[in-house]
C-alpha cells in the first residue's frame, strides 16, 4: 500500500506557487459553502513521525476560514479521559455541522502503538479496526464527510527529517523511540490501512517526502472530497442512500405485523404487589445495600450507568428518587432527557449521552435515553426508517463499550398496562403538585399505544444483549417495580464488585 | 451567628404533614414559573458533617421539577479542573438561566477545610473569602439568584449523628476526622459566613438537629426567595438596579469626552518597520525560541493563554498563524469568538472563555475574547452601559485569576491607522481567498471608529493591570507587528520558565 508512496514525488516551488493560488481559493470557497450545510467534516491526519503532520495541519488552518475550522490533538489522556470509554475523548472533539475538525492523531493512534510495542495481538487488533469500521460507518451514516489522510515517510527520509528537527529544537518527545520501530510501524500501519479502507471512510496515503507536493495533494484531496459532497443532488441523501441498503437488509427483520399475542410486551406478568409492610422491609434492605455498595463502587474507581425508560406515568421519576436516596449525592448525577440544545442537535444523536457518562466511581442516571432514537423519533417521524433502524446497532455497540470498559450497566423499561395508565393520569390532574406531569401530550402519546407497543417491542428484541440486557420491570405496582429495580442494581453491583 | 441554630427547633410530624402539600405545590409552581424568566438560581447547601445536606439535598430534587435542576458534588478534584483555575470547576457547572443548580459544597468548602486543616493563615482565608464576595457579586450582577443555607448541628447532635450514619453504612471517609475539629470548624464557618453575608447573597443558618424542621425552613428560604424574585417589578431590574449603583460611581471615571489628543491610542508610534530580510532573519530566531519554550513549558506543566483584539484587519490572523507555525499542534488551541451558541448564551458572558482555559502545559490562543463585551457589545447596545462599565472589575478578576494559577498570559491590541485599514480593505476586496474576509459589515464598523477609539481607551485604562497588561502593537507594517507579538511572547515565557 505505501509502494505507491515511495516513488519520489516533488513539486517545484513554480509549479507549486502556479497552482497555489486557485487551490486555495476553492478550498475557501468549498469551506464557506459548508457552512450552511448540515453535515460535519473530519479530517485525520496521521501517518509517520516527522512526516510534516504537524506542518500539514498549520497549512490546513491557513487556508481554511478559521471560524469554521478546530484542531484538536489526541495525545495523553487526562483522568478524565482515562476513566471512560476510550471513544469519550473523541466524542468530546467532534465538529458540530457545517463545520470542520481537524484531527491531529484519531481512534488509530491507540491501536496500532499498542501493536507496535508488542502490547496487543494481531487478532485484538484485528477487533480494535473492525471496531473501527463500524465506528467510521455510523459517523458517515449520519452524515459525517470522513477525510483520512496518511502521511507516508521512506525509512530514509524519515532519519533525515528527524535529525532536522531535532537541530531545530522540535522534536517531539517519543520520536527517536519511533523510529527505531520504523519497520514493524510500517507493517502495523499498513494493515491497519487496508482493514479500515471502506468506500465512505477511504485512507488516500500521500508521499511526505517533498513539503510543497505533500500539502497540495492533501489539500487536493480535501477539496475534491468536499466539492464532490457538495454537489451530490442532496448531500444528505448520501447518508440516506448509504444506509438504505443496510435498512433494507434489517428490515426484513423488523417487518410483519407485530401483532399483541407476539409483543414481549404482553408475556410480561404485571400481577406484582407489595404490602406495604413487606415494601417498607424490603426498600430498608435494598437501599441500606445499595448505599454500601455505592460507597465500596467508589473505592474501587467502578462506575454505573442506569438508565430508565417507560410508559407516561410508569413510575420512572420515583422509582429513580428511591435509588438516588440510598446514595451519597457526591456519588450520582441524573440526567434527565429534553429537548436537545443547539450544540447537541449539531451532533449525531449519540454525542449529547457521551458527554455525560460518569467519572471512575460515579454513576449517571438517564432518565429517558438514546432509546428515545428508536421509541420517540420512530413514531413520531422525526427520524427516517432508515435512520431509527441502524440506530439498534449503533446503540448496542455503544453499549458495548459502556460494558468493555467496566461500568456497571442497567437499563430498565418500567411497563404498565393502559388501564394503570389511565388511573395514573387522572389522578395527577388532582392533586395539586402532580397537576405539572400531566399534558396534552400525554394524553395525545396515549392514542398512539399500540405504535410505541411496536417500537418498545423492535426495541426490546433488537437491543437486549447478553452484555446489556433489558431489565422488564412490571410496574402497575409502584412499590413492586421499586423493588424490583432495587435489587437488580444490588445484584449487578455485587456481581462487579 | 449560630447560636440561632442551637435553640432546639422541632417540628412534629402532623405539623410537617400539614404544611408539606401547601409547600410543595408552592414551590413546584415557583420552579415552572422560573422557566420562562431569563435568570439561573444557584442554592448552595453547606454546612457541617452529618447535618444532612445529602438528605436536603436528595428532598430539594424531589420537590422540584426534574427537568429544571440539576445537581452537583464538588469533591475530589480531577486533574482536569487541577490545572485550571480553582474556579473552573464551578464555571462548568454552573445552571444556564431558567434553571436550578444545587450545588453540594461550593467555592466555600475549599478555603474552609484549608483554613480548618491550618493550611492557610488568616489573612489568606480573609482574601479568599473578599475573593468570593466578589465572584458572588458578579453572578447576582448578571441575574443570579443566590440561595446560600447553611445547616448548623450543635456538638453533641453531630456525635450522634454520625454514629447513626456509621451504622447505616453511609458515613462518607472524613466524617470522623471532621468531628474531631468541631470547635475549629465551627469558629472558621462563622468567620467565613460573616465575611460573606452581603445583601444579594445572604446566609441563611438553618437548625438542622430535625429533619422535618431543617426540610421545612431551607425549602421555605428557597420558596420566599423564587417568589420574590418572580414577583419583582421586572426581573432583570434587580440586577440592573444593582449594576447601577456600581455604574453611578464608575461613570465619572469614563465620562469626559476623550477627545483624539488625549486618547492613548493615538499615542502609539505607528512607523515601525521591518525590512523583508530584517523579518525573515528574526521570525526564524523568534519562532525557534518559542518552539524550544513550548515545549519546556510542556514539560514543567506551564500553561499560556493569548489574547488577541485589534481592528478589523489589523492583521490578527496572520499574527496568530506566525505564532502557531512555532508549536506543535498538540500543544495549542485556536478559539474564534464568533457568535455565542445557546448553551452560552444561556450563561454568564465569561462562561464561555472558562470552558476554553488550557490544560498544563497547553496554549490557548483567543482570537478576540471577552473583551467583545466592553467594545462591540458597548458600542453597538448589546450591552447596557451598567453591564460593560462593571464588566472592567469583573475581567480584571477573571486576569487575575489566570495568572494567580500560574498561567503565562498575554494580551495584544493591534494597533493600525484608518488609513492602513482602508487600503487593506480595499485589497482584501480583490484578492480572490481574501473576499470573504470583507463584509458590509466590516464597513460599518469602520464608520463607527471614533466611538470603538474610546470603548479602546476606556479598556485600556481600566484593564491594563500590573498582572495582565496591555500589549499594545504597532500595525502598520504587519511584520513589525509580528516580531513585537513574538518578542513579547518569548520574553513572558522565559521569564515564566
Amino acid at each position: 500500500m505505501f509502494e505507491v508512496a515511495e516513488l519520489g514525488h516533488t513539486l517545484s516551488p513554480r509549479r507549486y506557487a502556479a497552482r497555489l493560488p486557485d487551490l486555495r481559493a476553492q478550498l475557501l470557497s468549498a469551506h464557506l459553502a459548508l457552512r450552511s450545510q448540515k453535515f460535519p467534516v473530519i479530517v485525520i491526519v496521521s501517518g509517520a513521525d516527522g512526516a510534516g503532520k504537524g506542518e500539514l495541519v498549520h497549512r490546513l488552518n491557513e487556508w481554511l476560514d478559521p471560524r469554521g475550522v478546530s484542531t484538536h490533538a489526541f495525545w495523553d489522556e487526562s483522568d478524565e479521559e482515562h476513566e471512560r470509554p476510550e471513544a469519550w475523548r473523541f466524542w468530546r472533539a467532534m465538529p458540530g455541522r457545517g463545520r470542520i475538525g481537524i484531527f491531529f492523531g484519531s481512534w488509530y493512534t491507540r491501536p496500532i502503538i499498542r501493536r507496535v510495542y508488542g502490547k496487543a495481538r494481531g487478532v485484538q487488533f484485528d477487533a480494535a479496526l473492525d471496531r473501527i469500521v463500524a465506528f467510521e460507518r455510523m459517523l458517515t451514516d449520519d452524515g459525517a464527510l470522513l477525510v483520512k489522510l496518511w502521511l507516508h515517510l521512506p525509512k530514509k527520509q524519515q532519519k533525515l527529517r528527524l535529525k532536522k528537527l531535532e537541530e531545530a529544537g522540535r522534536l517531539a518527545p517519543d520520536d527517536w523511540k519511533h523510529y527505531k520501530l520504523y519497520d514493524k510501524f510500517t507493517g502495523v500501519s499498513e494493515r491497519a490501512l487496508r482493514r479500515t479502507d471502506t468506500p465512505l471512510a477511504a485512507w488516500h496515503v500521500i508521499e511526505a517526502t517533498d513539503r510543497r507536493y505533500r500539502e497540495l495533494v492533501a489539500a487536493d484531496v480535501l477539496l475534491a472530497a468536499l466539492e464532490a459532497r457538495l454537489q451530490a443532488p442532496s448531500s444528505p441523501q448520501v447518508a440516506t442512500l448509504a444506509a438504505g441498503e443496510a435498512g433494507g437488509a434489517q428490515a426484513k427483520r423488523v417487518k410483519g405485523k407485530v401483532d399483541r399475542a407476539n409483543s414481549i410486551l404482553s408475556h410480561l406478568d404485571l400481577s406484582g404487589r407489595l404490602s406495604d409492610a413487606a415494601y417498607k422491609r424490603q426498600l430498608a434492605e435494598q437501599q441500606g445495600k445499595l448505599s454500601r455498595l455505592a460507597w465500596a463502587a467508589r473505592r474501587k474507581g467502578v462506575s454505573m450507568v442506569l438508565m430508565f425508560e417507560g410508559w407516561d406515568a410508569a413510575g420512572k421519576g420515583s422509582a429513580i428518587r428511591r435509588v438516588t436516596q440510598a446514595m451519597d449525592p457526591r456519588l450520582y448525577t441524573v440526567v434527565g432527557v429534553a429537548a436537545p440544545t443547539d450544540e447537541e442537535r449539531a451532533q449525531h444523536y449519540l454525542w449529547r449521552f457521551w458527554r455525560h457518562l460518569p467519572r471512575a466511581g460515579r454513576t449517571t442516571i438517564f432518565d429517558r435515553s438514546w432509546y428515545g432514537r428508536v421509541l420517540v423519533e420512530r413514531v413520531e417521524g422525526f427520524a427516517t426508517p432508515a435512520e431509527w433502524d441502524r440506530a439498534y446497532g449503533e446503540i448496542n455497540a455503544f453499549e458495548e463499550q459502556l460494558v468493555t470498559h467496566g461500568i456497571v450497566f442497567a437499563k430498565f423499561w418500567v411497563h404498565i398496562s393502559p388501564a394503570e395508565q389511565l388511573r395514573r393520569f387522572n389522578e395527577r390532574q388532582i392533586i395539586a403538585h402532580k397537576q405539572y406531569k400531566i399534558t396534552e401530550e400525554d394524553w395525545r402519546n396515549r392514542k398512539k399505544w399500540p405504535d410505541y407497543r411496536r417500537a418498545v417491542d423492535g426495541m426490546i428484541r433488537h437491543c437486549s444483549t447478553e452484555y446489556a440486557p433489558w431489565t422488564l420491570v412490571a410496574g402497575d405496582d409502584k412499590k413492586f417495580a421499586r423493588i424490583q429495580i432495587l435489587k437488580t442494581i444490588v445484584q449487578r453491583l455485587e456481581a462487579a464488585l
